[in-house]
């Protein structure tokens, strides 16, 4: 096991990351930034070092000072978080030459699943199931429209060398395709050089279900099953929650145990999170893979009691998966996530300041992760979110009632933040049924 | 079920009683004292009301004016917390002959259980296990000594018509005992008038063991497991755990149902818990038995999953016994509580005083239930319980860890406060292995 682990990141991810580490009796380093160093979290760990300004590209993403108080620290071991360089591949392999553990999967992985199609290629190969895609497409408007029938409408019409969703356009009836084509081939013309196009079938109300991955470094991968993240506001997930509802929990598991093959044969190690896009009827389709800690792993924990955190470190250093994990993996209720950010509530700008009044109300199934007390000041400088608040619950509907109410009596002072628009999903009938899709939240803003 | 319930308390349970309401879709009316005014949970209730100075005879003891509050908010029921007029028979039978519901049992048990001796006596003559003890003994010496030799030393002299602790004399051996019996006799004349003395076999080390009991109004009983609270100062609780530690389950269980049996020919409703002393090899006695929700009632319901409160408050409305609890009650993991006071670590002197900084840090398995911010005050007036904080693991070894690490990172400027007692229990060899016994704390203080 390790000595003492370097915490390369910030916030509520670098406090639940000291308390993995002093649980498992691992001597933590914290670092922060000139714009973080009066933050209260920072006393929890056994040294805090300070790695430069405000600025991320100067600190948290500055590998030469991360690796440097590696060094004067002594640390055998280096926890990414999330966001910043948990999924460069370069730093994680320079961690690696310079005699320490990166905690996280091969440098070969994070690199494999950080270039989409590359991803998406390997994944396919291991037998992962992808969205259904025609092949790339000549100028022949019939072919395609056959191909379109063969898929089935609605399809997404995409460039073949595209990227950052320029170009997609999606069609309903071949008139609508007609159309599309040809504006997909001028618009991939203009900016990639290439009018490639190819058809995909396209997903109207997908939901976003991912699945959790633990691995030990000997070949052994199993799932600590699934979260549903479908409750997102520009791309950024808002609400996450486990186990994922109306879904019959054979179709679960069996996808769950099909990408834990998948993942045997790479053979994938320490964690990581499948995403993928789901609607009724269809497959479970391959979306990407982050090979790290996820934000909303807490209610994974909740609901199965295991510490992910912990379980990933312990892999990191070796540990082999059936000492980390019990022979068979229960969940209990159900949780739910909902992330506070300062942000303007309507158009969702972050809305930095200080935290005048900063009250989260607590009781039974409230757990709050975050990284600020009240007088703190919330910097434009990093991502806005203030904290993290997991309701756990028998069922659904008191996981939902839990977390509802501790938002309805949150009281925060100084900052514009989030909570009405929290509140208006959790209080509206779709949601609260269950019938979740990514569009969801758009509709309700 | 109620429409309005009023909350008679204040502070921590106060807080938690609101938002078990809140979750059962029952208005809540809050009140408060003077000193009171400020405190931040007030707001989570539907109303807050004054009902008087800070000294709590003139407000949260004053039963008129909770009365003239239920009045005036239109309360059909009332919740009354620990503490206070919690176990007063009289407020109850008030507030049931002013037409609103008093959550708790029938006011008669109340009274019954109030006498001590008068609560013994009931408990005994239903089949309740109590202390071996001789009959009243004259002043024969010898009748006295073949007694001592009976029941086994060490044994307990005591008044017969005492109380309080007044006369009672310890006696290891026929020596001892013949000073304890002159002691004990001329003390009971001096302070009530009667020299009549008797004999109870004495434990040298004995564990508090406590039983969650619940009951509706049609009969039924069942109990919700044990509680360990050996950990006491000055006979006050601060921490305590559930399931006891090296007890066979089988034991516990058949004394829990036993008691089950006993309430049941009452019979006992709402909510109680039976309070026992035990040791190894002997018996569960009975000690006394409290006529409403326990301080320490979070621990049960982090290990079962159960909302006691919310079980109170359907019992106390009509609801049958097997609408509130699941058929089969299970427990999952060990959960453990530490009080938080405002007191000095090493006199347990109260010390009351603005919370300048109040942070404690949470994770996972972290429940922090207050009635406090940062930024209040603890004022002289009332218990100067500041927080409870419960600590759930998977193993006992887990739990403390949790709670060990919370209470170490808590930040508290202001009052004295007791963190550092807590930690050297927890810290110290005979906690971690469960040799728990009620003189233990008082050892390492």
């Amino acid at each position: 096991m390790f000595n003492k682990v370097l915490v390369a990141n910030r916030g509520a991810i670098a406090a639940r990351v000291i308390r993995a580490l002093r649980a498992l009796g691992i001597k933590s380093a914290a670092v922060y930034s000139e714009a973080d160093a009066h933050l209260g979290y920072l006393a929890q760990a056994d040294e805090a070092w300070p790695i430069g300004p405000a600025d991320p590209k100067a600190s948290y993403l500055n590998q030469d000072a991360l690796l440097d108080v590696m060094k004067k620290s002594g640390a055998d071991g280096l926890h990414p978080g999330y966001g910043f360089l948990s999924e460069n591949a370069e730093f994680a392999s320079r961690v690696q030459a310079s005699g320490a553990c990166f905690i996280g999967p091969d440098p070969k992985w994070i690199a494999a699943m950080g270039h989409k199609t590359r991803a998406r290629e390997l994944m396919a190969r291991h037998g992962m199931v992808m969205a259904p895609s025609s092949g790339l497409l000549g100028e022949d408007i019939d072919a395609a429209l056959r191909a379109a029938q063969m898929l089935g409408y609605p399809v997404l019409v995409k460039p073949a060398a595209g990227g950052g969703g320029i170009g997609m356009m999606r069609a309903r009836d071949a008139a609508e395709l007609a159309k599309a084509l040809e504006q997909a081939r001028s618009l991939s013309r203009r900016s990639f050089g290439s009018a490639e196009i190819y058809l995909e079938n396209l997903l109207e109300r997908p939901r976003h279900i991912e699945f959790q991955v633990l691995a030990d470094r000997h070949g052994n991968v199993r799932h600590v099953f699934e979260r549903d993240c479908s409750i997102q506001r520009r791309y950024q997930k808002v609400l996450e929650e486990s186990p994922a509802p109306l879904l019959e929990r054979a179709t679960v598991e069996r996808t769950a145990d099909h990408i834990v093959e998948v993942l045997r044969r790479l053979p994938y190690d320490v964690i990581g999170t499948v995403e993928t896009l789901h609607e009724q009827g269809d497959d479970f389709r391959f979306l990407e893979m982050n090979t790290r800690l996820q934000v909303e792993h807490a209610v994974t924990e909740e609901i199965t009691g295991v510490d992910l955190v912990a379980a990933q470190v312990r892999l990191a250093a070796g540990a082999r998966l059936d000492e980390v994990l019990p022979p068979e993996l229960q969940t209990r209720g159900h949780a739910i996530e909902a992330r506070l950010y300062a942000e303007d509530p309507v158009r969702f700008y972050p809305s930095p300041g200080p935290l005048k009044t900063y009250r989260i109300p607590t009781g039974p199934g409230i757990r709050v992760e975050t990284g600020y007390a009240e007088s703190d000041v919330v910097t434009p400088w990093y991502d806005p979110l203030v904290a993290k608040i997991i309701a756990h619950g028998d069922t659904r509907a008191q996981a939902i009632e839990r977390l509802r109410q501790t938002l309805d009596g949150t009281v925060i002072a100084g900052i514009k933040h989030n909570i009405p628009f929290l509140l208006r999903v959790l209080n509206s009938e779709e949601f609260q049924a269950g019938r979740v899709h990514t569009g969801l939240a758009t509709q309700l803003a």
